[in-house]
């Protein structure tokens, strides 16, 4: 990890819900994960809680801390990387990343996914080359800003002057924390209001919209 | 089917998403359905048309008239049926319809599925004996108004002192159409500035927000 003694403006870019078109699956994943393990918890609030860490969200759904967690986030893992195959890119995301790469702007993939979960989402792309900061890489996850800051120093991006690509409001409320701001994409599933709520200052459908802005 | 001499107030009840906890498992078999027949829709559009008959969602995902609409339906309910065991019930279904039950507000399961789906969702609530109308007893598919229409003659409703409950947009819509009042429940995932824009007058968690209510 080295940092430049320049920071620049850049781009964080957040993968799950973002790149890649993943976030139905981890819902389904958590679902079932859940129940697997006698909990009765409604699809629309596992939708709200993804994209922080996993760490977070077992006990922000059930209200309280639980001894199965890490259990319940191992099953859910298991689960979602079974539907890999079912996995696609969100629409124009190859073309935002040539687009960065084409015109010379520093970027760095800011995910909360583990290792395993980052690896098969990159594969998707078919751009395990990226630069990225993941949720082992880091204390504190999302909406907690150490990931998108680590990103930062990671590749030289000044914060001040960052701007955060995500799908979740959770994405959006680390990088209001992080003093970076953020621009939110639809592909999530999320909707307008609950993504401005949390500080996105523009949100698009997708990608494909912000080839040629950044 | 008869209709009563004297309609009266009553409610009409969304079934997918609204008492069941069904839309997720919907975006899903959609989702596999078209990737199995070539077509590569995001999930967060098929999210967005949950709710509209299924003979109006696939045209309105595709931007046309595809010839394989049928096969994509059909296989859509097929892989939808086989996940059944992960439905639940929506908090405070059973409730709701227990309040309405013990204070006499007639009301009807008014639902866009069709007769396989619908019988699969009462029997998730364990009410196969609730009054409804489906997607198999009326010409045109929500956000037409027809089947709330429909509804409200078979249970004897005036459809002027009339309340729809419904978790997505093309509830409310519908329910605009046929001059009927609709609150929406979040449980279904969709967000409350899509909810509100398509015309509902509420907006609430789920059916047991709504208990002791209508």
């Amino acid at each position: 990890m080295t940092s430049s003694p320049h920071p620049t403006a850049g781009v964080l870019l957040d993968l799950d819900g973002t790149l890649v078109d993943s976030v139905y699956q981890h819902v389904v994943a958590w679902h079932e994960a859940f129940a697997a393990a006698g909990y009765d918890v409604p699809q629309w609030r596992i939708h709200a809680g993804i994209g922080m860490g996993s760490d977070r969200i077992v006990p922000w759904l059930l209200g309280r801390h639980v001894d199965d967690a890490d259990d319940l986030a191992d099953d859910h893992k298991r689960r979602f990387l079974d539907r890999v195959d079912t996995l696609r890119r969100t629409d124009g995301a190859l073309d935002l990343l040539d687009d960065l790469e084409q015109r010379g702007v520093p970027f760095i993939i800011s995910t909360s996914a583990g290792t395993d979960e980052r690896k098969a989402l990159l594969a998707v792309l078919g751009r395990e080359d990226l630069p990225f900061t993941d949720a082992d890489g880091v204390e504190s996850s999302k909406p907690a800003p150490d990931l998108l800051l680590a990103s930062c120093t990671e590749a030289g991006i000044d914060p001040a002057q960052a701007i955060m690509i995500g799908d979740a409001p959770w994405d959006a409320l680390a990088a209001g924390r992080a003093g970076i701001d953020a621009i939110a994409v639809r592909c999530g599933g999320f909707g307008d209001d609950d993504l401005r709520a949390a500080g996105a200052k523009r949100v698009v459908d997708a990608p494909r919209d912000l080839v040629g802005q950044l």
